[in-house]
């Protein structure tokens, strides 16, 4: 529709990272793909008008059910069951390597996106939402990046432009889904 | 933690019905439960110091699954395997329908709870989520409502006391899950 274009703040982008993220034991792993993850944030990144949403998997197993799903609602039975899912699933850019996602954003918009990585921990010098937020008004463009298993790993967020304050409800508990998670996220910085 | 009960919020309480809620043509059904929705949303309820998680379904071996899963992250290997699973699954109440959970807040608190349906359509008079975190002040009971498939069935919109105004993104699309609706909503009344 093209009152959703007008809308659209094609200066975010959302990567969800299976490598390299850490196991229960803070071990870096590579995480095997939860197919609710690409539907719920696939709805969010749609619903906040977001444009890309980038599924990193470096492994071709994991890769081939990414577009197992992706296939299924955009081009078979699904699409005709439930177009909504289908328009959510368009997002989806399949890549291999976090390094893949910056280049294709650099290639498209034609300038490196400032990273922001997301985590339930907090980490010195991490920026609050309110100044995201005013960030995203210039034009730059900007990777929100999100891990899945036990988080995203310390190389990840120390070689990252900016770290997200982590979410907070009204208690000690922070293990919120990453699809609840991102969600939020974009709740918070785009939502009305 | 003690520190955790100080802040809970023991006046909201949340119900995710799986009756009556509608299909796709609109007609009411039993939807079926989404083990999935049972994690995320006990998950936010932890996470943003809700006391009880009401999962509303009046088919037996629907419960059945529900039960099993609980137990599995309550009693069984799930337990010790993912403690945090544990503390978010111990915050749901099974039970047959609205009517009971709202017998059983009134039981417990000593005064009716004010019902609020959730929706992801406009409703005449629905009420802002500034005005019902304002509400949320007084000592009230408040019962979020949450349905599953598409959305709950007119009649329990009708009969609540108030209508939540839908999410909004930046754009016209208004699918998000179930999951990640319920955390939004969570978020932009009990968020830090």
């Amino acid at each position: 529709m093209a009152s959703d274009k007008l809308i659209n703040r094609t200066n975010v982008h959302v990567a969800l990272l299976h490598y390299p993220v850490l196991n229960k034991s803070g071990e870096t792993i590579v995480s095997a793909v939860t197919p609710m993850d690409l539907h719920d944030i696939s709805r969010a990144v749609r619903t906040y008008g977001v444009d890309q949403f980038f599924v990193v998997t470096p492994l071709k197993d994991q890769q081939k059910l990414v577009r197992s799903v992706i296939d299924h609602w955009i081009q078979g039975y699904g699409a005709t069951y439930n177009p909504t899912r289908r328009k959510a699933l368009e997002t989806v850019r399949l890549t291999d390597t976090l390094e893949s996602v910056k280049l294709e954003i650099r290639s498209l918009d034609r300038v490196a996106p400032r990273v922001v990585v997301t985590s339930s921990r907090e980490h010195p010098a991490s920026i609050s939402f309110e100044t995201l937020g005013g960030m995203l008004d210039d034009d730059k463009p900007h990777l929100l990046v999100f891990g899945t298993a036990w988080g995203l790993a310390p190389e990840v967020i120390q070689e990252a432009d900016y770290c997200l304050r982590p979410i907070r409800g009204r208690t000690a508990y922070n293990h919120l889904s990453v699809r609840s998670a991102a969600t939020v996220v974009l709740d918070r910085l785009l939502g009305c």
